[in-house]
Parts: structure tokens; sequence; C-alpha cells
């Protein structure tokens, strides 16, 4: 299924004169082997990896695959949870992590401009330093960069009070899959001219072009945090809580969700004392601009909890307990990833309405597949992440997973939700995608990806169904 | 270049059938020629105007609209300030009146299903006395409708604070150019399944499709809110002032502005006491939950104005003077429209640091071509409203209105803004289009409009430049 032909002298000579710096040409076997994986259990092998410094190099690269009909596969930091990244077809993989400088903190428009390789983190830094805030926070944001955040709209939890990545793109520098480089967008705020294209590549998985600079939106950086706990003994009343408090009009910058599984998990790893004993717990966090405000919402949100069977309410006294808080939040998938062999991430989303009914619905499928499935998540927003554990070696047990990924896909649609919040479809979801969207949607899709991407180089594999394509569950 | 042939009796006839309800078919020339017009000075005329009541009867004219090759031109209220609704190619108007259902109001998800046809101020009383709140507030939102803001990306005054229609826009059913129904998106608030076509169909001006319902997302009614004039000596000032204001971190919901030649033709309609001897003025809100950070929001908000140069900050007192100013504000447009036979209202959107530049420009390209050029709009988005007064029956004077008006794009593209912030493109600027976005972008733009429209016969003419077509200034 993998092209690992070696390429034609000739494509090996062009990306050498493309790119003349050293090691920015990778064609060593073992060079390649790392390029071949990201946060999920897929497999690829590309022919080469190349490391442009520019958007023009980017798109000289592209002009010679779309002559040559190499696969492209833009690669960031390569951590996505849905196979975004992985080289299905062999062909050329662009790798951006030279292309990570922050060109323009602009102060006065309040706008970062940057390059794709620019670590999350590091801009949440640079920004905070001039007290600016980039509130997209992936889990991943020490590790994934901005490339792969647009490509992927990557959320977190802070997305439930600012919004996701597509909310914080403003413009664009794309290589369109036939060379061309676009900007769409700007510094400006308000933009109908044409259609949206910055909302289109946002999210579209690297399938219709490579991302090869950002201009973000940035906001003031509000002063005051709390975080709290909410420990429940009843799963199912922790996530009626967080409809509640939703439909209050509370506007908490986080709601998050740890199950007893997840919890377990985390405290083997961590130890932070977390109430493992009991079968759920909400972080919730709060800010603004105003000390006495946030204390009150705080307070209003901690009393909503009680009345919705809260067992206690924990607010953070300081940074510290807070921080310990939030890495237990971050840890969740490295300690589950410790568990068993293989984790499959699920990262379905919902109205707010249905959470109870959501939760109960996996924690029955866990049952009737006797599979032990963790379920965590960005809870106010919805977005939940049922983590299937498992042995993918073992086929037995792949078969069941299978059947409960589909059960789960299944009740997130008849909640009114979609296949994925925040990680995208890529190899892990394609299957499942016109369950979600009808096979009209999916082919008014595919219109618009043959429409620019003629020839079909542009991350192939991805999103999109293949009569005879990899199944996620039998790779 | 209009086609006024009479539709052959077939389609006239399936036309019938598929609406057999009185009146929901009309053919008479007295009842099409009021469809050929919108806000715009251009004028067109449709064969037929078809007034469906259901997805399904718009998906039915749709097929047989692409099976005999006509034109298919959607219309909400026709309020477009750019030529959107205007049927260019004769065929079909498909007429969204009947279609005026709110469908349900989601206190839960704080989440509002509307039909098309729903007026913006019927859906904002609507929701209010739920105490829930749809901020995208066109001037024109008594008049216009929820299909014709989605379909041109409106703004208002107080999208500065709560963003666009766009960011509205949670879910919408569409009937696609070749006639399927699709959802996209939906009650979940965080959705990356495939593209994002909710917002490639926003702000499509009708082109890619009829939008048949949305889903909107909704906020708490925030209840407070304080109204204030600035009064300014000097126009530079006032647009220095809003760049300092928003570069400060302040969130108003709304800064307008108004000078001298806008205030005195408003004044000559409403009477309301405007400060016409002086140059500028801004009128600034804000809102929020708590009366006393409102209250310490507007003082620090009136300290920086006062800083900046204004001579006078007058607080409303009340709701009356609150009201006055902001009928001020919505009777821009009707007032201008008496001064001169015609008025070409344009749209630019830059960065917030460039709306002095932009303020200058536009007073000297005003100068140069001996102009009336009133000045105004939500400037604290950098969303500007220079309107051309002018006769344009008077081929000379029309000659320097279109040479003032590229002259007013090419300021606002070196500035690093935009054609069109809430407008859109329609026939007004699409000779202007590739000035702004460069030929590749538009061909991608064009790429996608023929992936899911291969005939040609969704609202025709529109958005994209065509070699021997309508020039906005001849016309």
């Amino acid at each position: 299924m993998l092209d690992t032909a070696p390429l034609p002298a000739h494509v090996l000579d062009e990306l050498r004169r493309i790119l003349p710096r050293p090691r920015a040409v990778l064609d060593a076997r073992e060079d390649l082997l790392v390029y071949g994986y990201d946060g999920t259990w897929y497999e690829g092998f590309p022919q080469v990896v190349a490391i442009p410094e520019s958007a023009e190099q980017v798109a000289e690269i592209v002009r010679l695959a779309n002559r040559e009909r190499l696969a492209v596969t833009p690669r960031a930091m390569g951590s996505s949870l849905s196979g975004g990244p992985v080289p299905l077809r062999g062909g050329i993989v662009i790798d951006t992590k030279r292309m990570n400088r922050i060109l323009e903190i602009d102060e006065v428009n309040f706008v970062a401009v940057v390059q794709p390789g620019v670590i999350n983190a590091d801009l949440q830094k640079a920004v905070e330093s001039r007290g600016l805030f980039y509130p997209p926070d992936p889990s991943s944001m020490r590790q994934s960069a901005i490339g792969g955040n647009v490509a992927e709209n990557a959320g977190g939890s802070r997305c439930l009070k600012y919004g996701v990545t597509a909310d914080y793109v403003m413009g664009l520098q794309v290589v369109l899959p036939t060379g061309e480089i676009i900007r769409t967008g700007g510094k400006m705020v308000k933009n109908v001219t044409g259609y949206n294209l910055r909302a289109l590549f946002t999210g579209a998985e690297g399938t219709l072009g490579v991302i090869t600079e950002a201009t973000l939106r940035l906001l003031k950086k509000p002063p005051f945090t709390l975080t709290a706990m909410a420990v429940f003994a009843s799963i199912v009343d922790a996530a009626q809580c967080v409809t509640e408090v939703m439909s209050a009009g509370l506007t908490p910058c986080a709601i998050e969700m740890m199950d007893d599984v997840t919890m377990s998990c985390v405290e083997e790893m961590f130890h932070l004392g977390l109430p493992v004993e009991r079968e759920a717990i909400l972080l919730f966090a709060v800010d603004g601009n105003h000390r006495a405000i946030v204390d009150g919402e705080m307070e209003a949100l901690s009393e909503l909890a009680r009345k919705a069977g809260a067992l206690e309410v924990r607010v953070a006294a300081d940074e510290a307990e807070s921080n310990a808080l939030w890495q237990a939040r971050r840890g969740i998938s490295p300690a589950l990833a410790r568990k068993r062999p293989n984790k499959l991430g699920e990262d379905v989303s919902i109205p707010r309405s249905e959470i109870p009914r959501m939760v109960r619905a996996v924690r029955a499928i866990a049952a009737k597949y006797a599979l032990t499935i963790p379920l965590f998540g960005h809870v106010g927003d919805g977005n939940l992440h049922p983590n299937i554990l498992c042995d993918r070696h073992d086929p037995q047990e792949l078969e069941r997973v299978g059947a409960a990924a589909r059960e789960i896909f299944e009740a997130a649609v008849a909640c009114g939700g979609t296949l994925s919040g925040e990680h995208g479809i890529g190899l892990l979801k394609k299957q499942f995608i016109e369950l979600d969207l009808g096979s009209a949607q999916v082919e008014a899709m595919r219109r618009i990806k043959t429409a620019l991407d003629p020839n079909g180089i542009m991350n192939p594999g991805k999103i999109f169904p293949e009569p005879g394509g990899i199944d996620a569950f039998k790779l």
C-alpha cells in the first residue's frame, strides 16, 4: 500500500536545488522512519522529507510534486490525534520546523503574525510577556505548532469561553496544491471580500494546501483566574451539572471532566491526590479583569455545583494548587497511554443539553463490549474524549474496539452532535464521515477538494472514505 | 443583456406544480418589476418569482432550474448594499418571505433555529423576551432578514465587541446548486468534521446555494448599557482616538463615527441637535453584566477620548437620549439618500492602526474629484462607509465617482485592508476584487464556485469579474 520506492533521481536533484542548506532534504531510511508517525497508531513512510524555510520554497516543492504527481504531506510537530500528518502514499513530507519565527506581535492591532512551526506555548509566552493573550490551548500546547493547530482547528480547555483556533485566524498565507501562494485575510477585523478561504483552510487537515503563515487575533490577558474541583459520586450528576451551569448563562473559561478510570490512570503517574474513589470530578476555571467579579462567578458556580450534587467543591487556594489540577488534566493523554499497549482517542462533540445522555451511552458501550473507556474532555463545550484502551495486535479485541467506536459515533450523531470537536477526521474517522454528514455533503467537499487539488497530491487519503482504503481498526 | 424572454410554458407549469398555493409563482410584469432592485442602483428583471415554503420546495425549484439552465437568484428582503439580490440574468428569483418562522429558541443550548425570511429585529425581540441576545445588528435590522444577513455575513454596530453574523452561525441547511439539501453544523459548539461549509456558505452572497435554515448562537443579554457622544474639532483626532481606545484593550460594544457632512444630512432629516459645526463625532456604547463595571469602562473611555482631543464627551443620561443617538446612526443611510439623486455606499475595512490614514485618504480623494463623500461607519472595527453622493445620470460626474471609488479601494488595500467589511462584493465591487485578492486567489474561488455549481445557475454575475460584464459605474 505504501509507496516506498526511491524517488527518481531528478526529483531529488531538484529538491536539493530548491533547498540548498545542509539536511534540508532527507532521504536516508533512518531519517525518514520518524516521519511516518503521529499521535495515533497509524504508520506511513515518506520517500523524502523536505525542510523549507520560506513560502517560496514551499511553493517550489509543491509545484514540483504537482508536476511529478507525488503526494505532499504537510507536517508541523506531528502530535495529531487523527492521523493527519501520516504520509500514507509515500511522496514528500514538508516539515515546517525551520519556519518557526514569530514575525510580529502588533500591540496596536492585537495581532500576531507567525510562521507555521511556532510552538503554541512559545507564542503564548511571547504575547503574555506583553500583557496579551492567545487563548487556544490544546493539551499538546507544549509540543504542537501553530501550523498543525490551524490545519486541525485545534481546541483546548479555554476554548469554552474564548473559542477555538478558527476564531483567532484573521489571515493565512497558503500554498495551494497547484503551487500558487495566496494571502487570505489579514489584520483587518471584518472581511467579506469573496469566499471565506481562511475558514475553509482552517481545519482542512492539510488537504487543501500548506499553511505558511498565520495572522492571529490576540486579546488582552485577563489578570485574574480561579480554578476549582467539584467531586461527584455520580458521573451523570456531573454531566447534568455542566448542562445546568451552561444554561444558567455563566461563562467559566473552562469546564473539564474526568471520570474514575481517568483519575486512577492519572493518579498512578502523577500522585496528585485525586479522589479516585468517586465517579467523576469537574474542573472549573473562571477568569476576568476584576477580582471581585471572578470571585463572585466562582461562588455562583460552586453553589450550582453543590445543588447539582457535588459532594465537595474545592477552590484552589493558590497557583501551585491550581497548576497541579491543570497538570492532572494535561497529563491524561500520557497517563492513559501507559495503561494498555494502545488507545483510540475519540473526540465527539454534542449539544450541551445532551451531555448526560452521551455520558450514559459511552458507559453502556464500554460495558457491552467489555472495554475500558476512560471518559474525560472539554465537557463545558460538549466535547468529550472517550479513549478506548486496547491492544491493537489482539484481533478479537480490535474488532470490539471498532464496534464500540462506531456505536460512540452513532450515539453522538443521535444526540445531534458530530464525530470530531477538535482532533479532525484524518484517518481515524474517515470511514464514518458519511454517517455524520450524509453522502451529498461529503460529495460537495470532495468536489471542493478536486477543484483546488486536481491531481490529488495534497495529503491524500485523509478525511474522505475510499473503497478499499485503510480501515482504522485493521491497520 | 437581461433575459426578459418569457419562460417556456413547461417550466411555468412545473413551478406551479411544485408551488400549488395561490400567488406562489409570479410572472405578471407588474409583479416581477419590484424584484429587480435592492439597496443599490442596479436593475435586473426576473422571468419568474417563486415563493416556496419549505427546503424541499426550494430543492425542487433549484433542480428544475439546473436542468433547464435557468439562473436562480435567492432573495430575502432585498436590502443589500452590493447588488446581491438583483437578478441580472432573468431566470427565477426565489423569494424566502414565506419561510419566516422562528422554529425554536433553545434556552438550554443558547441557540435559535430560524428560517431565512425571519426579520433580524424580530429575532432579536423574540430572544430578548427570554433574556437572551442575538448581537448582529446591521443598520437595516428592521428590514433585513436572516437569510440575507447570512448570505452577506452582515455586521453592525455591536459587532465590535460581539463579532459578525458568521460568528453566530452554528449550522445551516442549504440547497446546493445541483439541488441536494445538506445540513452543515448544528447545535454543537465545536465541530471539525470535514471542511467548514458553514463558514464557506456564510458570506458567499447566494452564489453557492440557497440558505433554507440557520442555527444561530445566542448569548445572555447583558442588562446594562451606556451610550456616549464624543465631539471632535478634527476628524483625524477622532480617528486617532479610536486607534488608542482599541489598542488600550478597552472593549466597548460599539464605536461609530460620523463626519460633519454626515451629521448635517442626518440633522436635516431628524433634527436631533447633532454638533454639525464640528468635524466629527464618535458614538461609544459600553455594556455588561455589572453596573459598576460598565460605569467604570465608560469613565475610562471618556478620559481617553478627552486626552485624544475630544471637546466634549456626553454620556446619555437615559434611554431616550441614548435612543436618539442610535436613531441618528441608523438614520444615516436614508438621510444621505435624500441629499442627491444617488449614493454609492462603500464599505472598506482596514486594520485599526490605519484608521487615521484612511480617513485622511478619503477626505483627499473627495477634494481631488470634487465629490461629496460623507464618511461614517463602524470605526472601532476599522470598517468605514464612505458614501459617494452623485447623480448617476450625469456621465461626467459618474466618471469621477468611478475614479474616486477605485482610489478608495486602492487606499484600503494599501492600508492592509479590504474592499468590504460587511456589505459583500456583489456587483458593486466585482471589477476590483483582483486588486485586493490577486488573480490566483480569485481563480481558486472560481474553481470552488464551479465545483459546486457546474452550470453556473446560482446568482450568476456576482462577485467575479467578467470580461464585458456589467460595470458598476456605467449601468
